[in-house]
């Protein structure tokens, strides 16, 4: 069977040299004698890798030293309680930006902890998440403990297309679907966390990058695992961390890394969704309803318009090497998710299919 | 380089058939034309494998219907939260017995919830978890909302020889160093959780085993993700879930099945572990402390009564491919964990390897 190009808006590709790699040595590592999988991680081995994972991050993404780097599990969900029982203060009181589903998700959650406050949305009856809010730093309680925001919303293909100015206020972002997908000013966020499973490793670790400052306050009742505290002080080890998606993380921060870094990672992933986004803005056949400035690099959601329509359109790319297509249930047609390990090829394939679909399909209400 | 005895706490060994059968299918799973960790999570091929793996574990275990399985994150040291979390009545009132470092643990996570009672210990100022503390039902409160135990203590290589009376109070037992190395009867308690990465897969899933009607209690303050009952609801598919180290389970559960079930299992693991304690009752030169009806099958502590030569012992054996094998800093000498993909065959190599060892390093003082 030959490998497809693969839509999915996560878990997601990983670079075919990181896979072969990782298959090569998964029954032993190095001069272990053993797969990383079955290793102490008390191991210099799985030391070293441990090591090695971070040390690529904070080069790749130019982690400022009075930030932590913490490998947690339970993806961004786990977060989305994890950051206001580290974050607040007595005053328990937070502000939220929701621009899709995650970052309402996040601010439910946190509902269970603090007062919180959607200081902007793009939501609400009559629109569909299509942009991202504006916001000034009017827009936040100047008592805030901190303000989050989602950088990418998968569903909805937007992006935020600015950093929100806060102020002195703590800015917190989930990053799950573009992490290291373009350079970023770590130092403009208090906290940033991401799940592993869209342009990092195979679902299973998470990534919390988080201002040292800020550690060390968790509510007394927070779960001894959700403290970044103890995560801090046993470098992510306070019990076994989840050894292989480290592992593979490692891997495809050093590829990163191999490639030229996120300057190059940006070029390609500009390049990739150019094309898709050229493509659409110069026919009439699809639809997509993103406000422009807030398109994101990263998932590309697009409509024929017709419900049967797009079910065809799903079917059959996947029968020709397109998989995962689809839509979210939520929003309908399709939606083609780019991350960094999507090759430029699968882009142009795609849009050579939706040309050929186009004509193939002619709508007779045009 | 050849594989080597891996005799490591946790993470452990691995079927070879079983990374062999991983690392064939790595680039691409069946006819998907991806890796299972490039998979989406809500795919037909990864929700195939989420559902074969509760269907192998249930038969494994011979799980009641009224009892949901689910695949959690974080290791048990989440679940030490999340067991209060979960099912602390308005009283607020947990018995924890405690036979070693884990099941403290879990006693002092818990104290963050409960009022937590230490029905039985076998720890203190002058022993060393040495044994496994009796109990009656008298010693737990009648109104305690559940009653802890760990059933098999790995740092001190000890293993519950019984299954405490706590009449109509929920049992719950942390089994991460024994689940599946014999059948055990699954109806005797509430909950059984257990950390992948000894006995069922790579680290990063956990399997919780929870009798129905203790879920939907959960103190409204549980972070989401450790609710089971939006676990259950959801098919352990909440968020994106650890979804190649489910694929590893599934693939390990398959493997019991296939070699006869958890009565073969237990057969080969009290063989393996007879050698050895049968040698270590034989002999003069090793030591070890365990009260012996309460012997771990999966953990052998022994000591030779000298740091200088447990040290020279593990460093050598090391060097003769028998990993691992130095013991928990806590309580120092050697560990040899004897897992169930330990092969017979890395036993017998070990007191081979000990019985040179002893004729080669006379002790002075014997």
């Amino acid at each position: 069977m030959e490998r497809v190009y693969n839509f999915s808006a996560g878990p997601s590709m990983l670079p075919l040299e990181v896979l072969e790699k990782a298959q090569a040595e998964m029954l032993c590592y190095g001069e272990s004698g053993m797969s990383v999988m079955e290793m102490s991680h008390r191991s210099k081995d799985f030391m070293d890798i441990l090591a090695g994972a971070e040390a690529s991050l904070r080069k790749l993404m130019n982690i400022p030293d009075n930030y932590k780097v913490l490998f947690m599990q339970g993806g961004a969900s786990t977060q989305f309680a994890a950051v206001p029982l580290n974050l607040l203060s007595e005053r328990k009181c937070a502000d939220y930006i929701v621009s899709g589903q995650f970052s309402k998700k996040a601010a439910t959650e946190a509902k269970k902890y603090a007062d919180v406050a959607i200081a902007a949305s793009s939501g609400g009856a009559n629109t569909t998440f299509s942009t991202i809010p504006e916001t000034t730093r009017a827009d936040f309680r100047p008592d805030a403990d901190y303000v989050h925001i989602c950088f990418n919303n998968t569903i909805y293909g937007t992006k935020f297309h600015y950093i929100p100015d806060t102020g002195n206020i703590p800015l917190v972002a989930d990053m799950s679907s573009c992490i290291l997908s373009e350079p970023i000013d770590v130092s403009k966020f208090a906290l940033i966390y991401a799940g592993a499973q869209k342009n990092v490793a195979p679902a299973g670790v998470t990534i919390v990058i988080v201002r040292s400052d800020l550690i060390g306050n968790a509510d007394p009742k927070t779960p001894a695992m959700l403290d970044y505290k103890l995560m801090a002080e046993n470098d992510s080890m306070y019990n076994t961390p989840p050894c292989w998606c480290i592992y593979m993380a490692k891997l495809v921060f050093d590829w990163l890394l191999s490639i030229g870094g996120l300057e190059e990672m940006k070029r390609r992933n500009e390049r990739k969704a150019s094309l898709l986004y050229d493509y659409l803005d110069d026919q009439h056949y699809y639809t997509t309803n993103v406000d422009k400035k807030c398109r994101s690099l990263m998932n590309v959601v697009f409509f024929t318009g017709d419900a049967e329509l797009d079910a065809k359109f799903a079917k059959e790319a996947a029968a020709a090497g397109l998989k995962n297509l689809k839509g979210h249930r939520s929003v309908g047609g399709m939606r083609a998710s780019i991350y960094n390990c999507m090759p430029y090829e699968g882009v142009e394939k795609l849009v050579k299919f939706m040309k050929k679909f186009a004509e193939d399909n002619p709508k007779l209400t045009l």
